[in-house]
């Protein structure tokens, strides 16, 4: 082993440069023998394969209005922001979508980053500290994750969407501030955090929450407003809320909604909004638009999430474990992370394009497909889905 | 105070959820008292103002060329990338710029990442592990710090560009595996580390070196190469480099070259690779293009640096203290964070627009401005930079 501390007294063994890096291979070994190797897959522009892979909830991305919108702010404001978003990197475009994220949310103001896992990384480490006790539910996202790692507080990881396990680690934690963590709608099974009871937990203990909204907003609520605004929460004086830009607002970036004070705080404060250059203005125009597309057509959300109803009735009726989607997340089991990426592997061949999640990025070793239903998905997409992801299933 | 641990068996008070967030304010009133807030300042799309504050060295964000490749790959793949790497988020126009960042850079392989800041994320806490000591120059970039932070790694924090100290970091390390962690050119003061002799030094001792040219892209070395090329440590196989694709190439982004194993690894195992929405497609076709401008425009760079020595030699005939310029940034220093305040603002109001770094973004507590010099100003540019910087400077 090459990775141990030394014993004491003992000197390193120096490596030549060539060698430096072979540890890389035998952990490449031990990964392809468990079969966990990944592939980046580069696509091309134009393709008849049915995509149910993408987070592209409501079919936004290449819409003409938002497509048009990124390539206008492209040629106005430039293909960058040029700088940090306290120097040069804010735009009246960010500006602008920052207002109407936070009126359309319900939040008094909001904060937009360069992706979701910055503004996550900023939501927990900038809101905490030593004198902070954080509660996570176990399956958060690994941008949660990684913001628990950076803060210095004290860490409790709670079971799965359980309230009680909340409160108890509300109730015995040893340090006066606290900070609940969790998704909204988890990534990988598509399943809804109870928000409305966390809140509750949090006003009893006297505890911020913090909720990553990135596959709720679009999706869920009224019009489209998210699982934090449907839980009652919007604009509450304790709950911050991260969102993407990326997902049902098809385009890139990230943002924390919250109380005006919060921003502020993350403005002066947070690491991975003042060190890192921001949003580039075509994806800030782009996001902008389909916030805007969305108010306009308040029935876009509901079809995401009537889709994925039909395809996890479906394909459970068909004899497979799908789970009960709250949004457009429908996860099906797969028997081995090897099955999975073979399941994956004939549905493609098929046309029909599906995710495949295997450890680590399943947090409970268990491997599965993950569907999302699109809103624009037709009921011939539909049939087709179905229809190829039971014959390819593994037996 | 709020945030300090209980002592044992003290009940936490329990505030009110309008009391949660009560911390912030104490804190805001104490950077307030200091002169540290921070403020967005939205800019508009057309102005007059001469800016010498953003990172847009070679003037190409605006390029028609830079500008139209964005528009018309958003409009071709859409406005945004639709998922992860792994998933949907890989496109051919992400493959061509990794391989394209690649070849010029003279490394064996690419990852582009959307920001800059995840890349470092990566190329840090990917790279290491409880096996491992990193040895950290002080005045590295906050990603750098927050990928230490996010490893299991010792840490040792050794002098600014000091190799000696690098050397006896590593002779007296405790783990097998070693890292040494260093900007190329430095942010705040535009220096430039030792590379050369920290590559011989992790040559000697078996230890890979990361380094973030993020600054000298496009703007150090031979047709702007880098400062790790310059260094002749292009394609060394125990160095790897972090870059962005938002300071010379004009866009947004960042990516990781170096060894082909090194990249498969960050492929299989970075959090900030994996768990993150794939860059945009205009970002990643604008910065493929900006590349394709530098390398047909071998004289940009040049440019660049020559802007910032002339910068720098008249601020310090003027009686200045300028920085001794190895790229595209210079730095004056001021007296106080509040002096650099009004003096960049004095900056503003006559048009020229400057960057001021104060605590925390420099970690040696002295504020000052920080000009960079684009390849495209010029004599009249410099001469009306001059003429400000020098009439409002603090006295």
């Amino acid at each position: 082993m090459t990775s141990s501390t030394l014993p004491s007294g003992t000197a390193v063994q120096a490596e030549s440069p060539e060698q430096v890096f072979d540890w890389i291979d035998v952990r490449a070994q031990a990964r392809g023998r468990a079969g966990l190797t990944r592939q980046v897959r580069p696509r091309p522009a134009g393709s008849d394969a049915l995509d149910l892979a993408s987070n592209d909830y409501l079919g936004l991305t290449r819409d003409k209005r938002v497509a048009g919108a990124a390539a206008a702010a492209s040629l106005r404001w430039g293909a960058g922001s040029t700088g940090s978003r306290l120097v040069t990197g804010s735009t009246e475009l960010h500006t602008e979508l920052e207002l109407e994220l936070a009126s359309f949310c319900g939040a008094q103001a909001a904060l937009v980053f360069s992706s979701g896992y910055m503004a996550n990384l900023a939501a927990v480490a900038a809101l905490t500290g030593p004198g902070t006790a954080i509660v996570a539910d176990q399956l958060i996202h690994a941008s949660l994750i990684d913001g628990t790692r950076l803060s210095k507080a004290d860490v409790a990881v709670v079971a799965h969407c359980d309230p009680e396990a909340v409160r108890h680690a509300l109730a015995t934690r040893k340090k006066q501030r606290a900070l609940v963590v969790t998704d909204s709608v988890f990534s990988v099974d598509g399943d809804l955090a109870p928000l409305a009871a966390y809140a509750e937990a949090c006003g009893k203990h006297g505890a911020a929450l913090v909720v990553d909204d990135a596959h709720g907003l679009g999706v869920v609520g009224e019009g489209g407003r998210g699982a934090v605004h449907e839980a009652g929460l919007a604009g509450a004086p304790n709950v911050v809320t991260t969102i993407t830009l990326s997902k049902s607002l098809g385009a890139q970036g990230g943002a924390i909604l919250g109380p005006r004070r919060v921003i502020k705080h993350l403005v002066d404060t947070a690491r991975s909004f003042i060190f890192d250059t921001g949003l580039a203005p075509g994806s800030a125009a782009a996001a902008l638009t389909a916030l805007r597309v969305i108010k306009e057509e308040p029935s876009l959300p509901e079809r995401a999430r009537n889709n994925a109803l039909e395809l996890a009735n479906r394909l459970r009726a068909a004899g497979l474990t799908a789970s009960e989607p709250t949004a457009a997340v429908v996860s099906v089991r797969a028997p081995s992370p090897d099955a999975a990426v073979a399941w994956s592997s004939d549905c493609r061949k098929e046309g029909v394009l599906v995710g495949c999640f295997r450890p680590p990025s399943t947090p409970d070793q268990i491997s599965r497909l993950r569907l999302t239903a699109r809103a624009d998905l037709t009921e011939s997409d539909l049939d087709r889905a179905v229809e190829v992801i039971t014959r390819t299933a593994p037996r």
